[in-house]
């Protein structure tokens, strides 16, 4: 697996990189970038992955959540992904904002065309965390995880059906029930296929309901989120939560909404819960 | 004066907003960026205006900074214009990245045609304060001002000219001697004219040399900049500083280069420079 550097740049007395690489679980070209801290240059950090929302790339989290100050004191890597394989060139990809290019669902479709590229739990899973720890100074299988909307459902699923990947994970304001919201239901129909009974594998709250991840879980929301109601519905997580006895802490923020500016007013509380985790 | 709200939303406990209004002093549409911090909410509050550089926005310090968190820290106001007329339609204005539009330099032209638009010394010293005072809770008469690149040049200058209209003063990697340089000379032969006589009012190196600006002044620069020696030549601030007397705190950081990597890392060090001298 080879790397190509795009960028690297002194940042808060680490480094802010930016990455491409052919990726075997899409078969495409796929972009990401990695912050070490200082405490990397005297020996291997754990590392929290980040997984960003609808339309967003792997440089929205970099520039917009001012995150790699607070991972600077920790001492942990910050590693974030694309949204999706681009340039698979599948008919339909582009047409929609919520669904194909820079909307993979973080899931491995199973539905002719998109099965053959859309295959992101593989790559966020497996592929991304084994090329990250050959080829940075991070610790391996030490990791977190976490998102925002499409990337926390993104983060919750990956925790919850792998939670021996992942010691830690928290989400701002994520999709938490995709298959009874729109944005799940039509992504999921074309990457999964009809037969809904194959969507709940891919269902925080579905999974959460049945098996707690094992270690306690954050989420932020705004109240003054546009997507909420009809979209988010943090309600079912507390549900499925209370229902397997998962340790949960969903803080609702009033006033605040979906965007970056929500983002970075939480995101040191995010990188504090998982290096008390990590650490 | 009549303000036109693109959008407002909470951040740290304050608001993030951004703003368009007709400009008297550049005869065009103006936008700028105002965050207000949590604690404008009980009474005004200083303002730290923010000039960015070449080719950017009013959002390029409102995304990519990081200095939301430090202002709501200290109680100061953050306020980001745009960095030239837009729209003014002018013969080869759009030709350039480093001349035009998003290149107006901070300074009043005098040659024609760009003397009826290019006007944003006054748009900056005078229109912008007098808007952001009538129609948010800041302090009358209570700013600061820094900036970055171009705007570094442009915030020194305006210090510099008009003291009693800035309390405090701080620049990341400025354009220090304009007069001297390909990016000076180029804009400045375009908006003053030929006669060089008239540059040096606008050279915050020749400004100091004659006359020090009454209160500290910080300045970073990166040594991986790659603009240090051919355009910014930080030695020639140092030189007048010495000339003038004026006090100087310029920080050289091995391994930082021109980029906001190299802004947000020492951004919360200028923000408390300003808020030591203004509250």
């Amino acid at each position: 697996m080879t790397l190509s550097t795009r960028s690297e740049q002194r940042c808060f007395g680490g480094r802010m990189g930016f990455y491409t690489h052919r990726s075997e679980a899409t078969g495409t070209d796929m972009a990401f970038a990695v912050y070490l801290p200082p405490q990397a240059a005297r020996g291997p950090v754990p590392a929290l992955y980040y997984l960003a929302g609808l339309t967003c790339t792997e440089e929205t989290f970099a520039i917009k959540a001012g995150a790699q100050r607070v991972a600077a004191g920790h001492g942990l890597a910050l590693v974030a992904c694309d949204t999706s394989p681009r340039g698979a060139n599948l008919p339909g990809e582009d047409d929609s904002w919520d669904f194909g290019t820079g909307a993979g669902f973080y899931l491995d479709a199973t539905a002719e065309p998109w099965s053959r590229h859309y295959r992101m739990a593989t790559y966020v899973n497996r592929e991304l965390p084994a090329l990250v720890e050959a080829n940075f100074p991070v610790r391996p299988g030490r990791r977190g995880i976490f998102g925002h909307s499409m990337g926390g459902h993104g983060a919750l699923v990956s925790a919850l059906r792998q939670p021996a990947l992942w010691q830690s994970v928290s989400a701002f304001a994520p999709i938490t029930n995709p298959v009874a919201v729109p944005w799940g239901e039509k992504a999921f129909s074309y990457y999964l296929g009809p037969d809904r009974a194959r969507w709940a594998e891919w269902d925080a709250s579905l999974l959460m309901a049945k098996r707690p991840y094992p270690g306690p879980i954050l989420v932020d929301q705004g109240l003054s989120d546009q997507f909420l109601e009809i979209q988010l519905r943090p309600e079912r997580l507390e549900e499925a939560a209370a229902l397997s006895g998962q340790e949960l802490t969903l803080r609702r923020h009033e006033d605040y909404d979906h965007s970056y500016w929500f983002i970075q007013s939480f995101v040191a509380d995010h990188v504090a819960h998982h290096a008390r985790l990590l650490l």
